[in-house]
């Protein structure tokens, strides 16, 4: 979903200071607590075996595709088949983009468009940067993430022609190489910025602050450069309008409580097998998070228990069929833990010391603040790691709890996020990018916007064909009637 | 949902020009249409009969309770014990409410304030008004509905020394009547209002302009009366704050969504006695009112399609499992049709003229716009009422429709309010008063106020004990980490 | 569920010894503690008002159709077009019945048939008893219930033709000399018995026995009635063929199942109004009818607790979701109390003295054993009638108890039965006299036989249209490979 | 579901002829097939790697524990402590067995018993195999499957004393060649047989029919194994008492409802990460499998259709709120197909044909015959694996199907089934034993029989703690009242 940070659900890589540029140390430990979230997410369809490849880094090898152009940089131009065609089946889902693709086929709205993004490089991202070529834009394009380079994707681009700068294990030092290559480059300067955790954003802020001048707008996709975009502005710093995509309703409503209504079963079920019929369970918090997990778990036959702070949220638990409870109430009868607060230090090793044998436990939530894992690091305690993600933790009296993917998030280190869904986020961004670079002078200022109404529900409207839905239209009479634009927007913007 | 409907929610005033006294007709035909609405939600308590009553109107009778006291004007104070079992049996049921009068032993936030009402008069409404009494007020209240007073309850409460003025089955000229009754008392001037509907506020503007100069507030319930608030504000001339409690997240949240859930399937059984299983319904709307019938229909196996304009709702209902068709898609098929959509003429004659032998019809939304009943006043078709709120349109081919309460409020005309809901509307609109009532100058300005997101978090915080519902506190440090105050708010103002 | 019961459920004889005629205590205890279950369930439809009735006995009155045909005992023929027209909205509910009326166009398989019938006069047994006519059956008919019969419907049978003796208000004499004028006719002896209660086949075995010779077999609905045949049939006096038609599944698992599921909603609204969102409820057992009831409220966002003896259903209990405890353990917290095992005293005196203030507590089980509501008759409780079927008991400190129907059926007392499953029954009954009197010599032996497999199946077929739901048909090669009848039965006997 | 199914869910021989050794064709076609699933379902336990094993087969190593016992074979002893930590951690989640255990401290129900086993040789089952001596019996066992062993735990009960023969990968002869090793033995008579497939009970009839002399019964776990001992019952060759585990009540609910209703999940996500929400799913059949899967898919919020050939199931789908169709019907428009038959030739090639592109084919029902996936095997269609089980089937036209586990059972190539229902079936296994080994003379005659109902509900009641379910005790007035022994059975023998 939302990667790197600390938080990215509430908009965390701690409120560093925006100035100082992350140390080695911040960027490693990020890194370390990543690798196998990433591995697992990107890595479960077939992955081409990379255990033949060579040693040599990218950075060292002469790189060129078949036709001759070399100005990219990835792992292996050889995989570009096997990539080209996990494109294909992505292009399959994401039938929105592909729609955009056919309308620019008469208009071409990113006509003269320099996008340079940083995002992961995924299969999904592809079909993306495709279709913003398709609708007329330039792309050059770094991996936001040092882990998640699907290197056959990279390959399928660097031979379609784009340049793409990234692999698989990049160090950090080759992670600024890779964006530094996106943008420095004599006689092209880029008017637009496609971010996904501000890094992009903050190298040209260091580096080239005078390419802001011909930079349109900004568009960024994660809590985490949404949050430094916000305090830029504050600031009295930000220089061009930038698009929060992060908290359109369509975007937020699909990462929380349809996602993750699914991806807590899966989570639980790859690494721990539970049968969840008869199990009690308690979720902490009911937002839309919590409310997805509590909504599947007790389909399945679970008997769950929430916990709230916010009275509204905790009403609205009781009239969904929840009982109410301090986690001190049920901890010790509870077979399975689910944090989903934003909060820190939710369960804390007090609650850990009162679990039951064989309790599993997990965050659905953010980051990796709301289980105490810390204070599971003492000596009378065993840690057995019994399946990738899954630690035994071991009391002196032999009691074990089982956590899951060391307290981070499960549903990003133990689940896959559904290709539906990544086409909402690419949807979004693309729409972004149009209603940036289109914009009347004015329109925007040098603030942070959220996507208007009006394209968040045309994002909505493209993805329904995949249901076979069919929208009613209103009337001229009706619309008069509600005082709507046929067209829409037909809610007020606060709507959820 | 229900954009300045006009609607019977409320059972109110159609939207007439504001600065135009209502005329008798608009009145008369008001009264007929709700009249059985009225009798049918407040009249499913045993209640007591008047059938032996005297026609004498209660505006000639001399009134007097067993204390001497007169100034009050009721149908017959014998009823006074049975009233006040009622009231007993209510306050069992508005935990919220007694918690409020067990605070006030201490202090008497409304002392001093002088409340003029004009509300349903039930016996919901009697431990609203002993409340504020216990709070510190003065009340004098009439009612807002012809139809709705339940005479043994203002019987009691005119018994209790309450200002009451008051009968099931006033005319227009008693409503008027009463109303100034309440206003209109020498040595006496209202500091506070509480309206639902508006005819008070209106009354008042229109007859005593002056005493808005003692008057700290409005607080207004429903719709419409909001509505009106939001006109006069708009042109200028609302001369006091006025607090709309119609829109908070916990009215709302109940009124629609969890209330509307259970009033779908109650309406249509106590109607119909239809099997739901396996039963297509079609229900056109994807609100709150919308998601509330769909999960319960859902829930007793029905199979349910969605009609929706907004692609947003649209996907929301595909998400939860629900196939999104335009009406004439299934109009053929289905067995009921429900409408929720706040519009008009979303059911025309046209696809009347397709559904099924013994289709049911009705409308949850609002008003009685949804359903173009009036297309059914044809000559060719033939109307036979088979119980109280249910007719048989019948077709020349001998086709039958089953119409619900005449297209009006399937929740309002043919199920009851529970009582749970009708204190958490009654909870807020005492805070409301008494956030009004004692507000330091300045902080309310002559505009309409939504209730402070920290009241309204309040509220819900007082019904929480009636689940046995234990809410969490934060630690400090984690209220530091989120950036919230102990004691909330907890959320931005817009969440829902 | 339903062992050996002597339940409500078809409104009869407790289980007197078989050879002892019931004494005329029995009936009338009978009568009273069901008069007002019948007058709910069979009169929610707009009911004929009878106020203006004269007193005089039906049996008093020269009754004569406008044929001028006199072989009846109604209480009104002038009610015949109301209940004409009563009949023809049950026959649009009915679609088995009417199919096989078409198909008898063709055939009549019950051609010479003269079947006696003692079964509760309403619309739907009206559809059944014009059914069979056309089937080739001549049918002599009355109530089974002193107080069920719906005088309109018998009058539009009577003025059709039909020899029915009922009227709604029977005396004990009345009932049996109805009974009588069915049987005792000369020149016409019955050769088929409907029975439901046992109460015609006790009177034939009493006053004809002879009769007996040209019967070929009896059809029983009620469980009372199977109990008894099963008694007769142990001590070997049973002389015909009997058909237990209540054991067949597709009755089964509508009568509780599925019918339950909605009347528990229903019967819980109708009576008290309470909301059950947030509720915690406890079901005592776990049978068919607790299944439903618990999904039921499950789905409205009740928290449900259930009881079991049972290990077995114990476990499925577990595995929906949810926790099984013994009654004592929640007893105090919970809002609302429903038994459901078919036992005695599983509700005592000492549990509804440590029920919390307001608790509801009601009977969804069987005859009106299951809560102890003799205990709650002693002088320190006080019993307030609050509305039809509602009592509260109040403790000495003010606890009150909603107790509804005093104790006895829910579903049958506050709620109504849908036609659908009313149709189920009628059209098995129907194929079990069509199977009684066709099968060929030998099929049959004096004894009691549960429907044969495949025409419950044929049963169910005949439902599936009302749905539109369209069965697959096998391949011979798929019927082949299962080994079964490509035209059923599909699955074996016991399959439930 | 199931009926003489052949079926993989145990991993069994083609039903081929019983007097007829199975051909080595048929062995290996099977071995072939089952391959993925075993490795799949047995090794999503961190497994031990192999790689570095040598290739010398088990029957050519010396084999001999730290005691120095020989009387095994297997891969390699040295694994015996990771093995020993599986075996713990199963324990942990089957506390029937361990209940077992505890009772056996105090009586040896099966001292004196020898037995010879053939089954998965799993954790779970060691934790059986345990309980078993504990119990008091000698236990020699061989696996039931070539593929499905797991060494390390094959290690450690070789390492505690148990006679083993079996490891992962044994050839067609090695088997055989274990199962002998199990039986022939100087000195040592099996009088005890426990057997899932038949094979066991198989070699001792050709090899060594003298020993059913001292055989007390048989105990039979698959359906494949029950089916064969019908035959030899029916053929009168049975000659010791045998009884069925397969269609015990508690095992059944929980293989089919309760384990399907999870699996159905899991299996598509790890397959295919598709995202249930919207889509369109068609379940043909409405079995106990189905009902699971379709209640599964619903509640994710999948739109699901359902076909049936028998109306009663038919009918139950209706109610439970499917719509009931002719895959015909549907066919082109949904996105996921689920066989649930146990029939065959359900999805044939004509089907396939008009499915959308991408839709997801996989069988839930039984064996492999549901899909007709020879169909697929044409020049014009080209497949493509892209993950362990999933491949792709491609139209000349590019359309897609997504066929998984070669429509072989899903839920036991592509999911886990989880340690609680195996743990069901090994205590239904271990008191199946002791039923035999200690039923008085006369009790079981040469017949197969059902586990008795009483024991079926004490399987439960040993699972009722791990859910903290506590169990309602029969009063003796009640027990009298429902005519029940207060210990049970409280349901007759049909009863499911």
């Amino acid at each position: 979903m939302e990667r790197w940070c600390l938080c990215e659900r509430c908009g965390l890589i701690p409120p560093i200071s925006f100035n100082k540029r992350p140390t080695k140390i911040g960027r490693r430990s990020l890194s370390r607590s990543i690798s196998q979230s990433s591995t697992d997410s990107y890595g479960s369809a077939a992955s081409y075996t990379d255990s033949s490849d060579d040693e040599t880094s990218p950075r060292d090898k002469q790189q060129k595709n078949s036709k001759g152009n070399g100005d990219f940089c990835i792992k292996n131009i050889k995989q570009a088949d096997f990539g080209r065609r996990e494109i294909e089946i992505a292009e399959q889902e994401m039938p929105a983009l592909m729609a955009l693709r056919k309308r620019a086929q008469g208009e071409k709205p990113l006509a003269g468009a320099k996008v340079v993004g940083c995002t992961h490089i995924t299969a999904q991202t592809a079909v993306l940067m495709e279709t913003l070529t398709a609708l007329g834009a330039q792309c050059r394009w770094a991996a936001c993430n040092i882990y998640s380079t699907q290197n056959e994707v990279a390959a399928a681009l660097a031979e379609g022609g784009f340049s793409v700068f990234a692999w698989k294990g990049e160090s950090e030092d080759d992670f600024w190489w890779c964006i530094d290559r996106c943008v420095n480059l004599e006689g092209w300067q880029p008017n637009m910025i496609l971010d996904d955790g501000g890094d992009l954003t903050h190298w040209i802020y260091k580096k080239y602050p005078n390419m802001f001048k011909k930079i349109k707008g900004i568009v960024e996709e994660s809590v985490t450069g949404v949050h430094r975009l916000y305090q830029l502005s504050k600031a009295g710093k930000l220089c061009v309008p930038a698009m929060n995509v992060n908290d359109s309703v369509t975007k937020q409503k699909f990462d929380n409580l349809y996602c993750c209504r699914e991806s807590i079963l899966d989570g639980l079920k790859r690494t721990t097998d539970v049968m969840f019929g008869g199990k009690q369970v308690v979720v902490c918090g009911y937002g839309e998070v919590g409310k997805g997990c509590c909504a599947a778990l007790k389909a399945m036959g679970s008997i769950v228990y929430v916990t709230e702070i916010d009275p509204i949220c905790a009403l609205q638990a009781c009239m969904d069929g929840f009982r109410l409870v301090k986690l001190n109430e049920v901890i010790r009868q509870v077979d399975i833990v689910i944090t989903c607060t934003g909060n820190k230090n939710v369960v804390v090793r007090e609650y850990l010391d009162r679990m039951k044998n064989g309790c599993i436990v997990c965050n659905m939530g953010h980051s990796n603040t709301e289980i105490d894992v810390a204070s599971l690091r003492t000596p009378e305690l065993t840690w057995e790691r019994v399946r990738s993600q899954v630690d035994h933790v071991i009391w002196p009296d032999g009691k074990r709890i089982v956590l899951l993917a060391e307290g981070r998030l499960l549903n990003l280190s133990c689940s896959t996020v559904p290709t539906f869904v990544l086409s909402i986020t690419a949807t979004t961004q693309a729409l972004a990018l149009i209603e940036l670079y289109n914009a009347p002078e004015g329109r925007y200022k040098q603030d942070v916007y959220l996507l208007p109404k009006k394209m968040d529900e045309y994002v909505a409207s493209l993805h329904l064909p995949t249901f076979d839905a069919h929208l009613t239209e209103l009337s001229d009479e009706q619309a008069k009637y509600l005082g709507l634009n046929k067209n829409g927007p037909f809610k007020p913007n606060y709507y959820r």
